[in-house]
């Protein structure tokens, strides 16, 4: 790791810490959790799990259950473990998303596919998401499994829908809030809802939470794909211009596309598919003599600021104010 | 599909049909819980689902899950429920084990990861864990979701002992067995214990039929492994040879390298190292001219016999009779 990328680490480690406060002992208890959960007695398996935890970067969707239940009522003791099983779900999806990335890097260190190969990252994704179920079903009812099973199939579905759409440039804007709406959206919902219901909420708030929590994953997911394209890899700590090289179509080349002519727009599609390096640099240039960034930084903004409006529902309170800090940070964060 | 395989496959399908028939009609119905609860509303979704679907060949574990409640109690609504989602684990556990082996082949149709790419065999195989997890809490209580979480977590971690053994020639049989009482005898003693608790079986008949699926497990994968090394590719409608290929040590092989002279063992451990298509025809020939499937038929013969005993426990029915044909039918239904 660079020494700028470690300052960089460091510092939005230690801006988080500090957002977190509210929360710290439950996120360190659900961290213990996290990490009771996967224990395993094969040295080869724990290896996997304890290079997995390295990836635990923001830890945006634990502090979330948390953040919400204390924001709407009561921390209770299965807070904890929903916000480890969430983590899990999260973490699962990232080692499973790299290789579907090819990525190899995550969080400044090495991804699973990238040390240990494919089947090893196809396993421990797998590892991670049976003990998310598992843990799920430690709870007195089926309620968590049957929230968290709902949210990870539309996860799932999302996924796959954007997978189904490699190469397709004729996206349009509805498809593509459609595809993060399941990939990303539905687990930041679903973190919140737990958070609210568990914490003895009325349904009201729940309801006004659960929203929250999906503007503020749409949001995320927009600024991420706009990072994607214009990001550096040592800030992020991820591969980048994998979008691009994947041939998958985000928000700014949507936008892009819709405001060119079409001519301008057939030429641009012919350098999408070929995709070569160059290409790859040409469309980037057009990007960055258009307004479609300002258009998906101004979107994402648009669903921070419905994120910020739902928590009108809550009375005021340190953790309120840190889930409203969240929504500028979820878009702020690099530009 | 030549017309040798066709034929041979339809006459499978026809034993098998024919030993279900005392639970045919709630066989029936958990297929369609299945396809039911994997429905999707997006083509490309759907298509991988339609796909996945024809890997369900054999439907073992959910047949299992329905002839233990009836042999050891009464079958209930839950039990279709139960045998859908096991089904669903198991075909999970296909799909990524196809990734794994870079397999071409399944049940004599194109694996997912051949006919649309690893990227879609690693989120259709997320969307059956999902959807088993959900369709589990559908449940009135977390029971099952506990057990099939606990279940389905030692089969990861069999199948994750499995790999990071890879090209280790010093596996030994203890550590084999270990490896497949994970990756196949817990799922299906999960089958069997689902099956006799929710019929209201008494808790020893519960803990006898946990027994009978776990050997019945065991002898079926060591026959499995066998197979591979033995069989055709046509016959089982597999891609063959992959252990090998892979550098996974199973049973013969093990075997063979503890029945060898060490100069022999040694010469062996550098064929298998080496592992070009000569040297594995090398060591084929070597196992051939060995005592070893003889000896790992017998280890398969020895579980499936502590499986028969296992039904001891039940009065005489036509369901315990297809138990019992079971345990003959996964070792011999191939040699």
């Amino acid at each position: 790791m660079s020494t700028v990328t470690q300052r960089k680490s460091e510092e939005i480690g230690r801006k988080l810490s500090a957002l977190y406060a509210p929360i710290a002992s439950e996120l360190a208890e659900a961290e213990g959790i996290f990490a009771a959960e996967l224990e395993s007695q094969f040295p080869f398996v724990q290896q996997l799990v304890d290079h997995s935890a390295d990836f635990r970067g923001k830890r945006l969707r634990p502090a979330l259950v948390l953040l919400t239940a204390r924001a709407s009522g009561q921390i209770k003791p299965d807070h904890a473990v929903l916000a480890a099983v969430v983590e899990m779900i999260h973490t699962a999806t990232l080692v499973h998303d790299d290789i579907l990335d090819e990525s190899l890097v995550r969080r400044h260190v090495a991804t699973v596919n990238a040390e240990w190969g494919n089947e090893a990252a196809v396993l421990m994704g797998d590892y991670l998401f049976t003990h998310a179920f598992h843990l799920a079903a430690s709870l007195e009812t089926t309620l968590a499994c049957r929230w968290i099973g709902h949210a990870t199939n539309l996860v799932c579905e999302g996924e796959m829908q954007q997978v189904g759409n490699r190469g397709n440039f004729d996206l349009d804007e509805e498809a593509y809030f459609a595809i993060i709406q399941g990939k990303t959206a539905e687990l930041t919902a679903v973190c919140c809802r737990l958070g609210a219901h568990y914490a003895g909420a009325p349904e009201a708030t729940v309801r006004a939470l659960d929203d929250y929590g999906r503007n503020l994953g749409s949001a995320f997911q927009i600024a991420d794909d706009v990072l994607d394209l214009w990001g550096e890899e040592r800030a992020t700590g991820k591969s980048l211009g994998t979008d691009l090289e994947k041939q998958k179509l985000t928000l700014p080349l949507i936008r892009l596309l819709n405001t060119s002519s079409p001519k301008d727009a057939q030429s641009i599609r012919r350098l999408l598919a070929d995709a070569t390096p160059q290409d790859r640099v040409k469309v980037r240039e057009l990007l960055d003599h258009s307004e479609a960034p300002q258009y998906a930084w101004a979107q994402a903004e648009r669903y921070a600021s419905m994120a910020a409006s739902a928590l009108d529902v809550l009375p005021d309170s340190p953790c309120k104010a840190v889930l409203r800090t969240l929504t500028q940070y979820v878009v702020r964060r690099s530009h």
